[in-house]
């Protein structure tokens, strides 16, 4: 079971930040409040409590009203202290199961995902975004927290500020309110009830302490946001790794709506260039499919993905592939055979996308999920657009006909092939 | 709240039938009962009980076994006794509110999906598919059953066979059970308790008395079953009034995967005739465009749809359709340019089918039933198919390059229309 309720510990005066609450610092066109908030509630979480101080207080509340987040302020007066005496303070307000999460930390989409189905403290083996130096670190034993510190010889493990709890926590904290007069840490609470560890390895989290630190998590939310089912080779090996280095620069500076328009104009042009020169409009027909990968990198990263935007994105591709193909056979062939193979390219090439889009039409899920062979699978139009600037790159009708039958092939065999595995596979006994 | 219970009465004797219990008399492809207990169970129905006599029970046990439907045989020893003490005897087994249904009557899916929420017996204003004169009659009163029998001389309405009971009419038949020793009418019963009458008029429902009724009862169940959203002019006015009459021709011999090869056959040779004789190859093109229909009236005539049906049915209507432009283009094209404009021709003519299916995989709704004036559109196939028929009756290079001008702009047009009427429908404040 998803715990209802989230705690935020974001009493921190965060002095490294110029005097703004870290919460309300953006990361990829989002503050990290709303990043938190938002994933948590795409995940089941329902209510939010926000620990904070005096100064942050206000500043919180008018964000939270602003987008009508299901969350509740609670003031820490006493910020200096450790961070143990503000998770004391939300004992009054929570009961059973909980999360708790640092108002520092950013998380990717699929760690939360992962996580809120854990139990005890999050731990990551494989920590890829953070300064190992100083991350706090777990020693495990017996699948529970055994040590806990920043200075830690020996461990297995890294904190990743993300927990889950129940309401017994609240037990120990007492008595460290009693013993320390609520000058405590939370690792020593974790430390001291000895709370299970849950590994989640490799996955994006990482915590913002200086400003440095965000453009690292700027990189590490473009790179976890790749969506990669229906990736071809080409995606997959090359422009994923052009475009996501794209899409950090630009995340902060572009919305996803205008990379898309970019993106087209880009690849009409490069059609129209065939009128002109055939190497140079493969170039950049080539440009615009790393760049086709960017709007949709930008908006996960930005939490604005929307189906509008991905219908509109996936029409105005095949309009650019349509568009190139028809301008390169007119400019480049002229025996009737040949055209009637330039049209047969264009059909594959369009059905291609329209068999894997119908399927989930018909079936409502990803047909890449649901027959993973299909990613294998040659002719997806990373590897066409790759292919096609090969091809031009010493353009005669000799290269541009082997181009043309190559794609005919290619993609019409590539959808009789996807109909027979979609046939066999719904054959089968369990349905999808 | 739908019942969850529904009640048979199968235990008439049915002479006219041959000897065979009704219920299991096939129409197009399917038992009256499979019918009945099929589109139940679709519309929330969880169990089952049918009252039959003696000779038929065997039968109809073997028959609920072999489809594992959760029914119950009950026996009424005494058929020849009206129709009322069989359901008496359901008093045993019955509690709350259930569906009271006779077991010769066959209903459309429209009939019951909308019936199932009604109260009392279920009667037809305008019935469209029985013979009037042996119909059972109802004279409605302050919205109760007042009169009702076939002799009536005043009525309102027919009844369906088809009520929506609770188990207070037990009372009333306890009653009558005493009085009449058991031999009474279930039209008495609903007489004697006033039952509330809810209207459904003109759609699809008819008793089976004899043969004679079976074939008229096929042709109502193809006539009911067309889909109808996304049907252009063309099919609305012309295609389907002949595709349903071939289909009631054939929907006893016929499965909808043949239908779906025969067609794509069909459309194939029209293709390949474009290169002996355009006209005929039109001609020939409008043909499999009717036949088209046929697959999908037949599958739902026999309550054999299918997901897979519909996705191999999309993706080969496009090959016809590919194939057809690109070898017309190849026969009667001779100029760059407009092989250009037939390749974008064939651009536009796909990219409508891609355009509202890949709004079904974004949003997972029909783009015809969210933006109602998608159909008013022109460009659907049925309109393209027909329009190319008639450029073809008179070929010159001039129609045919009319016909692919007209296509080009109509197409793609729509395509662009599409994509701005999802864009102002799904940035309204009611997301779909």
């Amino acid at each position: 079971m998803i715990p209802e309720t989230a705690v935020i510990l974001a009493a921190d005066l965060g002095t490294k930040m110029g005097g703004k609450p870290v919460g309300l610092v953006k990361v990829a066109g989002r503050e990290i409040l709303y990043r938190t908030i938002t994933l948590l509630r795409k995940n089941g979480i329902k209510q939010f409590l926000l620990i904070t101080n005096e100064r942050y207080a206000p500043l919180y509340r008018e964000f939270i009203e602003r987008h009508d987040f299901p969350a509740e302020v609670l003031i820490n007066s006493e910020p200096e202290k450790g961070n143990g005496h503000s998770l004391f303070l939300a004992g009054d307000h929570v009961s059973g199961r909980f999360i708790l999460v640092m108002g520092n930390h950013v998380y990717s989409e699929a760690f939360v995902e992962r996580t809120v189905k854990g139990e005890g403290l999050i731990a990551d083996r494989r920590p890829r975004w953070i300064e190992i130096e100083k991350a706090t670190k777990v020693k495990v034993k017996d699948g529970r927290v055994e040590h806990l510190g920043k200075e830690l010889k020996e461990w297995d493990a890294v904190d990743t500020g993300f927990l889950i709890l129940d309401e017994r926590i609240f037990e120990a904290i007492k008595d460290l309110e009693r013993e320390r007069n609520g000058d405590y840490n939370l690792s020593e609470v974790v430390e001291r009830v000895k709370v299970p560890v849950t590994f989640a390895d490799g996955l994006g989290w990482a915590d913002v302490d200086t400003p440095r630190d965000v453009e690292r998590i700027r990189r590490m939310l473009v790179k976890t946001a790749v969506k990669g089912t229906g990736d071809g080779f080409i995606s997959r090996h090359l422009n994923r790794k052009i475009s996501t280095e794209i899409s950090a620069l630009l995340v902060e500076r572009v919305t996803p709506n205008v990379m898309t328009a970019v993106t087209f104009a880009l690849g009409i042009a490069s059609a129209l260039l065939t009128l002109v020169s055939p190497p140079l409009a493969g170039v950049l027909y080539q440009l615009s499919s790393v760049l086709d990968g960017v709007d949709g990198e930008i908006a996960r990263a930005q939490l604005r993905t929307s189906r509008l935007g991905g219908y509109t994105d996936s029409i105005l591709d095949r309009y650019v592939d349509g568009s190139f193909l028809a301008l390169l056979a007119y400019v480049a062939l002229n025996e009737p055979v040949w055209y009637l193979i330039a049209i047969l390219a264009l059909l594959g090439s369009i059905m291609v996308s329209y068999s894997t889009e119908r399927f989930k039409a018909a079936y409502g899920g990803d047909a890449y999920n649901h027959i993973p062979v299909l990613r294998k699978l040659p002719g997806k139009r990373d590897e066409r657009v790759f292919l096609t600037m090969l091809f031009l790159f010493c353009p005669s009708g000799a290269s541009i006909k082997a181009l043309f039958a190559i794609l005919t092939l290619l993609t019409n065999l590539r959808v009789v092939l996807t109909l027979y595995l979609v046939a066999k596979k719904v054959s089968q006994p369990k349905t999808i």
